[in-house]
């Protein structure tokens, strides 16, 4: 069993581990005692980090994990009665068992239709504009993921759309980073830049996918917004007492610009396999590759043959699949997988 | 700056680091790729290893933090009408930031007299049968720290007499163990006994002030209690995508015994201190020292002396101070400790 | 204004008035004092009243309006991270502000397609096993409209189906009977055979709209999912002092049989419009007229001169047209509203 | 059975009925159609009549029952980690049965000393202090009940000094008014200065108490609080739909002075009754009268005999009786009450 275990595979890029950098800076965090709850030097060094990062003085918190900070950054814009518009294949809809909805006490997630996982400034206004009446939940936030759950990248000039949307129909933005260093490394621009700079109002940065144990960043951009946040996090169970294990890695990650270097590399791997699927008949690429997911259509037979080949990999309806790399990724095990999904995929097709 | 903070401080177990055994099992754990959300063979091997020590078939979850742990394990005992009877000391009441009360969308703690921190079967009663109507929530879950958060512990037949009180008002009986393995170090007697076999229902047993990073298990006995409990972690945000990392720790720590090794030296190091004051002047204890904890009686001219070579402490009014240890504290700090509050106090005294 | 206002409009059978089976009975209630919270002597005789008519011995609660009642109903059949199908026009996720997600703590609608605004027990499978993982909140009850917004009505057998498919996938029946009364009457079945004869768990049985001032009431067939559900009542703010007040109306209403008969003729109302109007060019009925809804397609051109001569009614987009009818519809009224609409349609449609 | 529930009783001023300036307004509001969820005239007029009353350009929102009323309006002030600081006699601490916790996702009601159940600027300001880390929920409000639940007024001094304690302490001041009337009444001031010109935020206006069937206004003197307050009634099932029956009532009251005059008149009653005691042996008040309670001390034995003479009344321990009146009370069943008291009295002082 070990062996299927360790060989990497591409269902989730949660599989991967920690990376030397966080390793390195948590190993030595771990010397000796420090000040709990936050108030130790690793956590104020993170945190720095992130305001040098993103070039503003942002309010940082940590959260364990992605469905937390989402939700409470998104119960933080709300009140019960107000709602989140959001895409259909937005992980706060499909994959957090209603954490959103938990948090909040209430709100609700209004879906708007998507581009290939894209909402649109019209797409948004059209739902914000749906009802307006005290019968339905007031819309009081938009929530983009960056890079999307479909592999795909918001441009700057889209997410400033969309903020713009946003700032004209009383509405904040929350941008769902959980693979947010997949965006930078995709679009070549600062975080700043993908950000604050674009009318994103709160940020989750993912550091989990980006090679972490544990541990996300919430940042406030508008320091007002994020009064009493420390009261959330801790009555909602996101506090560490030994903070500087979630704090630590970041350090890591920051100061040697792995979280960029993992994103880049994971993101490279994404092409590696779609450049080796090109020539390949009966599969075709669901989504442009953008950032590390490649969703490949191909016919269930393939796919059925490529499980019995022992890949791991999620399916759905009508013959997709779905291959996350992480920092991790080792291209001679992509180049495997290219192999065995063609030799899979001709006898199919054929 | 860093001398204070790596030097040993007793203000809080949280102070302290990783233990060895805990930090090999991670490092371990971090060797390739593995399952999420708990799907991995470390989490199975935690859960197997939480059965072969309480000697029971259990249903085994793991949270993030205590806060968190304590709060869903009695959201599920309760209904928001519900309530729930602790100590005025509980850290559910006084340190958790009305958590449980969030999890559960509104359960009301209602504290009960306490003797040096520790529930009785007559106290439990009194405030259970206190009111019988629906204009106040309906009691239907006690909660006990063991050990308490006064430094004490609750003998076997102290929890058998609660739990009979207990089943006799027809109420759920939860532990909060944030320091469970200090109170089986004290009291020399199985984990089974403690819990299950003097009917505890649920346990949540701390990993982080026994030496782990985060993360702390629930463990419910009666494997009906259990239903859906999985589904409540994931909405909670509770539930961590690379699992093994809260999960091989807990392997590392119970395989090797280090879990009670840990609370042994941390309970020696508090009779150590105690000890050591006996025959300060103006100096007693305000608790038996049971655990890890000693809660000192001074004068607050004594304390404030001692403050100001350097420790930190939690003081209460009146003049107490509270010190805490844990696995890796030094036996020679603690004697520095005893003799700077010796000096301190023989001024103060005189 | 006056006349405008108190002329009858048909937008909303909630225009209506209190009728005099239950003004006589709250008239008479309102002779001297009596004992607060439903200890009162109508109260009970209310709560009798339904066993009678439902030939059961079920548990009876009365709450304020419709949306407190569902929003409580399903939210005692819950948890937070469980869910419940609906259908897309269901009034508890079209018209209650998020309530159902507030009362349960966050419990997720989840929207099965309909035929009509009827939910089919295909429909009902198909979401109920599109997930069955954790990520993704648990399915734990079904809630159906009777009649349903749309203004159709559920059949005893297609009722029946729907529990059935309930039962196997280990899901409740919920009824929102804010028109259950109209049903009753559609159907010209018993109630006992509309609901728990054919697998409803819980109905809530709406008087607002059936001719009272305010109050539902809440049946549960099997008492013991009805544990604690007085506490609920409480704690939500749905538990009246003065229950004599909402409970004394629903004895004028059953023991008069006020109830049914008040339904028979907002039916007709309906049936007498859609009579009307069954020659007029350009003007269809949206779906068959069963209870006391008729819905038309009509040009908007239509629909605006129909406005502009004073009617007052809910349009849809695409041209659709609501009209309820009450208790208190004139017939003449229905024909003058007839004539309008055939004036309006016919320059439209040439 | 009929007997004893019409006979008079004093158990609760919720035992009366529906005054005739309330019953007219309801009777005439019955007379055709309305418009639904307050869009009606009726609705209009009444908010119109509490802005006059008070003198200012309040906010004005209508809920069903005290105990919604309450927990709507601290939860507007708060957010789950926030806390709100309240009088042990608080009938949202004792009889509301976790309503405020409910409403608001966990906010925690936090117990200030007393004076007869009336707070004190020193108590409340004791309570704010005492812990001002993140480990404990946070105050921001404060809730004070006019008259209290003691019988007990606040004047207009002590309101000014709360308020001016609140501002500095950065938290708002909510004001439990389900017998406002009785204090207005007792104190001879004008509504205005009992609230907003003493610094009051927010204002729950019972209605039930003073003569209706069912309602309370909501008022908010500061409108920007008020901020989307009409979707958290809406949610929380307080909106009723045919709001008519709510409003009219109290034009009724508020037009005829009816809502004074029925206070005065239960004021009146209240002293009657300790008037006639002052000099009964062993009967005693517990506090000053103010409004319309009673609280008398007397031997368990006595009133074991008072209750064996057929008068129902809530007991508290150490021998406490409670008496409260309405609009409706009857001068001479005062009467009746005290020589039962003074008869029951003598022999057991004897």
């Amino acid at each position: 069993m070990a062996d299927i275990l360790t060989e990497q595979q591409f269902a989730s890029d949660n599989y991967s581990g920690i990376c030397p950098e966080a390793w390195a800076a948590m190993a030595e965090a771990n010397a000796g005692h420090a000040p709990a709850y936050g108030a130790d030097a690793w956590t104020q060094r993170a945190a720095d980090g992130f305001r040098d990062l993103f070039e503003t003085d942002c309010e940082v918190f940590f959260a364990f994990n992605g469905t937390a900070a989402n939700s409470m950054a998104l119960a933080s814009l709300c009140r019960s009665y107000h709602s989140v518009i959001c895409a259909e294949s937005a992980h706060v809809e499909t994959d957090e068992c209603g954490a959103p909805e938990f948090f909040s006490g209430g709100s609700k997630l209004l879906i708007a239709p998507t581009t290939n996982g894209l909402l649109t400034p019209e797409s948004v206004r059209a739902v914000a504009e749906r009802r307006c009446d005290i019968h339905f939940p007031k819309p009081r936030a938009v929530t983009i993921t960056q890079s999307t759950e479909t592999g795909r990248v918001y441009s700057v000039a889209q997410v400033q759309a969309l903020s713009e949307t946003c700032r004209s129909l009383g509405l904040r933005l929350h941008m769902d980073g959980a693979r947010f260093a997949n965006a930078c490394a995709a679009l070549q621009r600062s975080p700043a830049e993908l950000t604050w700079k674009s009318g994103v109002d709160v940020l989750c940065f993912g550091g989990t996918k980006n090679g972490m144990a544990v541990g996300e960043a919430i940042l406030f951009f508008d320091r007002a917004m994020a009064e009493d946040f420390d009261y959330r996090c801790k009555q909602a169970g996101q506090l560490a007492s030994k903070m500087r294990y979630l704090s630590a890695p970041w350090v890591g990650m920051l100061e040697s610009g792995a979280w960029l270097g993992n994103a880049e590399h994971a993101n490279a791997c994404a092409r590696r396999l779609a450049a080796a699927l090109t020539d390949v008949p009966g599969v075709s690429l669901l989504f442009p590759v953008e950032a590390n997911a490649v969703f490949l259509a191909a016919a269930p037979a393939a796919l059925d043959a490529l499980a019995r080949r022992g890949w791991r990999f999620y399916t759905f309806i009508g013959g997709g699949a779905r291959f996350m790399f992480a920092w991790d990724t080792l291209p001679e095990r992509v180049d495997a997988l290219a192999r065995d999904i063609r030799e899979c995929a001709v006898p199919a097709a054929a």
